[in-house]
């Protein structure tokens, strides 16, 4: 019988939401800079407003909008505006501001990541594919005690997922062809990118990956080849 | 007191000669091939002349008297080169040329690496730092069962090391100053690269690393802010 992934020699797994939880990191964080501050805020409310405004960062590189920018300048750029627009602009001084965006340098994975990667590494290479910068996915993933085979970030191709020059960029790294490799994520954005650069795709199901406020993307939103709920069944699927 | 390492943060660490035995793994694997081929050849020798190609070949693309091209590319010329000189051009079809450039990709680990790196990943980010290409790197340290935080390519920067830009890459995706790198090899050529770029450095002398007809670099030969004899002993020289 053939299966989907047959041939599949790689994983590209994405970070942010489908491999740790930014939401409650980063809502923890805020809450945490605003409340020393002596700031009320709603954490959860400038963590998703802040999410909100990720994508259309990134589109402005990709569009040539403006050159390459790493993700923390891109991050601090959407902060102050954010400040701004929740009325608490003068509160936070330059080194809170900071600390703010390196929240996003230490968020939590979800309960089945260590597993599920550790058996997915048995028959894969497994590799992180993210947005993020090099330096902020080799900290966090340290962090959380999650070793990959390989770390690439969008800063190695200078362009941000799901620009086709992402993926590309990775399936050369890897010396790979592009069907031999399996992007993991839970945003219908980013399978449906790898997809048009011919990668294989796997989708995470992660509800709860905005949080209380905002719907998740499910995977009957669009095509993949695999469809799991976390990375246990993400193995259990690959036969690991 | 102060000791030459305080304030260092990352290890970026040479493979080839440092973490792997290029020298017994490229000698056996070309043997076997030359066995199956029914060639009588000493394939240590071959494997001491593949590797005095190596540097030179490097030289060619970081000069720009040719553009980019990849480690794997490099070898395949030098080995069509060698079997021209060593009288055995017609006794190598295709497929075994391409097994013996493969015999890179899978090389032995030192036996102090393994208990080293894990004890150095207590305490500092560790990354790989070779002119292999990343794919490579990436099939042989899994191989091998060898953790690093990353794999840094000279492929990332498109240029080999000692070229500066090769450093200064790896310093970049790091999002550290280059002080707070310590560049780990045992060849002279890479220590001294990498002083340039304004990398601290460690010598680990592996005195069998180029086999037994030729003579390995020795720490005494250049300046280095650490020397040590293995990977343990340079884990206990960091105080891990």
């Amino acid at each position: 019988m053939t299966e989907p992934t047959d041939g599949v020699r790689a994983l590209a797994v994405d970070i942010f939401g489908t491999t740790v939880d930014w939401w409650t990191g980063v809502t923890g964080q805020v809450a945490e800079v605003a409340a020393e501050r002596g700031v009320a805020l709603d954490a959860g409310e400038v963590a998703d407003a802040w999410r909100e405004l990720y994508l259309p960062s990134m589109a402005r590189v990709n569009d040539a909008a403006r050159p390459w920018a790493y993700l923390d300048t891109l991050h601090r750029e959407s902060l102050d505006e954010l400040l701004v627009r929740f009325g608490v602009d003068g509160a936070f001084d330059e080194p809170s501001r900071r600390r703010l965006v390196r929240a996003w340098h230490r968020l939590p994975a979800w309960d089945d990541v260590a597993e599920g990667l550790a058996r997915l590494r048995t028959r894969y290479q497994v590799v992180a594919l993210s947005n993020g910068g090099f330096a902020l996915l080799t900290a966090m993933l340290k962090a959380e005690g999650l070793d990959f085979d390989a770390i690439i970030s969008a800063q190695n191709a200078r362009a941000y997922k799901p620009d086709p020059r992402a993926y590309r960029e990775a399936v050369e790294l890897l010396d790979l062809a592009p069907d031999r490799v399996l992007m993991v994520a839970c945003h219908r954005w980013d399978i449906d990118g790898a997809r048009r650069a011919g990668l294989r795709t796997a989708f995470v199901e992660r509800p709860r990956e905005k949080g209380p406020h905002r719907t998740a993307d499910l995977a009957a939103d669009t095509a993949s080849d695999v469809k799991v709920g976390d990375f246990v069944e993400l193995a259990a699927a690959l036969g690991c």
